[in-house]
């Protein structure tokens, strides 16, 4: 409820958070870490609004697609529905269908939130940023590549080392062949059928493969108690898929020469495979090993859009040795999604960046560093004197040091409170004595505060000799540098 | 609609756009550059969501606020109506209310879209990004003042020189006592009648003194013949409010002394001036004179809710000398908003930079430079050397080139199309001969280009001789650089 009584209740609609300091400069700086790798890599910026014709949105949100999940919908002065965009490719697909004269391929790269009326959860948030790199209007497995290789560029600038994340790629072909090979295409529900497929092959991460086994046939009771209904594979079928899902070698080539073993009998499945070799081919040549991308049968990836070749990165995590974290980015071919609006078949081929679960991954591996920003605090002490410590603020921004005139209200006691909670790393103070004097104090709070904890007298002594100092006035900005180059020379 | 027959149209709701590639980065730019000034003054970054409870935003939207606009409204799976914001100040409000453990001041820095159900027209979008920064917590004139030396510093970092750009102040509660002194607030009506007087002198850069002589008493006709009900001043009442809208002096001190003589018989009209007076005084001691900053009794800033000084800030256009465009920054002091939430008075002040209206003014003035930032594009002549192609893409890259892999469908020519298409500068050409030789062709597309209007014989050779050049495979990336560079120095 947003009231309370008369009065109203300042908070935000589940699923919404606020971003504060530092965490807003991550994300900023990780966008732009990415930013310059996609740009290195040719793709072109665009910017679409968040807000779409549902329709135009529409037709990727089938109930059996995302079941528990929705859009954002609305009317404005038209007669037509609004929505907000859940994601960057539709509004890609539209970009490509209505302005016939782009250059194609036309390769874009895209940053901004997207919105998905889910249910809100540790760390799943219904606005989130993606970052989107996307070829459209090219065929060749060598696009699908290069969106492999840039992902692997984007983690590794964003400081991953090589071996501390992957990239997996797998072909929705192949798996339509191994359901081929099954003998599901030859059921009436065969749709439905492939759709359960995959959504049982999708959990076999919490699940393991025991509980993908009975979800794939019969179904399964959980811990719980609670029952859920398999796909209804007979023991032929369910005993081709297991084969598929346990399809492993040393390298991709091995993977893909124990995938043929199991969907030999189908013509799907061979070309599947076949676009998998091209795509090794064209990842040892770039110099990007299985260090980096492997081929995964596992990975189906949750949207029904997907064609071809489908991709997910995720990061390793020391606690669990060789375990890997929920995906970071992820992505796929979508041949048929400019052909709704058109009728022209345009192939395409892209990834997703979760940037928000990427930056908090970084943060839980401690790879995104605090980084002091905080300005310097010109304090006030005699109320007469505004005008000269304002002065003062203007001497440091102008020689470039970031700085804050304080301009509440209290005495410097509560000035020096508000600098520590801010992180204020050195303060500037003048009172009587420093104005008779025509000089200043300077504070080094972010020294005082490593000493805070440090209890012998030689660190007293050291504490009153250091954290603050007095300087002719004309000094001020000099002073003010050297200090702040001391702590950064510190961190 | 968007379909027509059984297919669905690709196009965008009414009032929105699409962003393609320079302009992306312009705007990308221009966000960096503003970013930088304002953390140089000791702003911290926020970020809240698109989406916020309506009752939360919509205390601000009353009928008489905002007469032909709204708010985009929607409801999800709570029984609270929600809404996407408005402006940045709304939800900054709710922070403080919400935050209350937040330092004070908080000073902070926020960009981002904002949605308004407005009537779309050129230059007006239902979605555009907003610039703001507010010191929320200090009643100080000196805030006030910060926040217009900021603003100014903004622009000048965006390449605007002095005299280009203004930014105008003027004080509600001078514009309060000036109806104080003409005896509107005796009238059972006053508070519509200071709002339609407000509206009116809002009016006065389109419509002139006379126009809003015309408004502020029984109406206007305009020139289509329709009859415009105006606020129902007296001739009494008039003479006032005309006297304090031609107040005008050579300096802010003029101009607060010519103001006084208008409203010297209301207390809350001087005290409006004296608050003036120290902004003049703050911003005199930081250095911003006239020439940056002016005091402007016809400002007044269409919302309701600002208590206090009001900032506008305007370009300069050269074509009508001394003429200023329509406002690209606006502001005020807003001591009331944090209230309503928590019935704490929280003083608060600030301004909010229209990013894509600026931009749009800079590119009118031709202060935002296009930029190359199109790839090196590597051509494919023979499809079997598809992995030789794209070890030349990988190794511009490598060294720090934007290159491209043509990924497309056709020929040389349908490539170097494309190439021209994309303004690409440099391509990259191997087939069977430069294969056989171990070498590669490099065309400088961008000489090309410029020589393509010179007709000369010279420049025909000219032509020939420069615009493509054959190295040895191994000298590509340095000769690809050679070019670049060439091409930089050339702009």
């Amino acid at each position: 409820m947003t009231t309370k009584g008369d009065k109203l209740v300042p908070r935000l609609p589940r699923g919404f958070r606020d971003v504060f300091g530092e965490d807003v400069l991550a994300r900023w700086e990780m966008v732009e870490k990415i930013r310059s790798v996609f740009e290195r890599y040719g793709f072109e910026p665009l910017d679409t609004p968040a807000v779409e014709f549902a329709r135009v949105l529409g037709k990727f949100i089938q109930e059996e697609d995302l079941p528990e999940e929705g859009i954002f919908s609305f009317k404005a002065d038209q007669p037509d529905w609004l929505a907000l965009r859940y994601d960057l490719t539709a509004p890609l697909s539209r970009i490509v269908a209505q302005y016939r004269q782009l250059p194609r391929p036309f390769r874009r790269y895209q940053f901004g939130p997207v919105w998905r009326v889910e249910k809100p959860g540790p760390g799943r948030f219904r606005e989130f940023y993606q970052f989107d790199i996307d070829t459209v209007g090219s065929a060749s497995m060598a696009a699908d590549a290069e969106i492999c290789c840039a992902l692997c560029d984007a983690l590794e600038a964003l400081g991953l080392e090589v071996g501390s994340f992957v990239v997996r790629v797998n072909n929705r072909r192949i798996l339509n062949g191994v359901l081929e090979a099954a003998g599901v295409d030859s059921r009436k529900d065969e749709g439905l059928t492939a759709l359960r497929v995959m959504r049982c092959i999708d959990k076999l991460n919490r699940l393991g493969m025991e509980g993908v086994r009975a979800l794939l046939a019969e179904g399964r009771l959980d811990q719980s108690g609670d029952f859920t209904e398999g796909a209804g594979l007979s023991q032929d079928e369910l005993s081709v898929v297991s084969d598929y899902l346990q399809a492993a070698g040393q390298s991709r080539r091995a993977v893909c020469e124990a995938l043929l073993s199991v969907v030999s009998s189908s013509q799907e499945g061979r070309r599947g495979i076949d676009e998998l070799v091209q795509i090794d081919e064209f990842l040892s040549a770039a110099g990007y090993d299985e260090q980096r991308v492997v081929f995964d049968p596992t990975i189906v990836r949750g949207l029904t859009y997907y064609t071809g070749p489908v991709f997910e990165a995720s990061l390793r995590v020391e606690r669990a040795k060789g375990q890997f974290m929920d995906s970071v980015a992820g992505g796929g071919r979508y041949d048929d999604l400019v052909e709704r609006f058109t009728g022209e078949k345009v192939p395409a081929t892209g990834a997703a960046i979760g940037v928000d679960r990427l930056l908090e991954a970084l943060k839980v591996l401690q790879i995104v560093k605090r980084s002091v920003r905080a300005p310097v605090l010109v304090t006030q002490m005699v109320p007469e004197r505004a005008i000269e410590y304002q002065a003062m603020t203007f001497e440091l921004r102008r020689a470039g040091v970031a700085a804050e005139l304080y301009l509440g209200e209290g005495g410097i006691r509560k000035q020096l409170k508000y600098a520590d909670e801010r992180g204020i790393p050195v303060a500037v103070i003048a009172g009587p004595d420093e104005f008779a004097s025509n000089s200043v104090s300077i504070k080094d709070l972010a020294l005082g505060k490593r000493l805070a904890g440090v209890v012998s007298d030689r660190a007293e002594w050291l504490k009153r000799e250091q954290t603050q100092v007095s300087v002719a006035r004309e000094k001020l900005v000099e002073k003010v540098k050297e200090l702040l180059a001391r702590e950064s020379a510190v961190e």
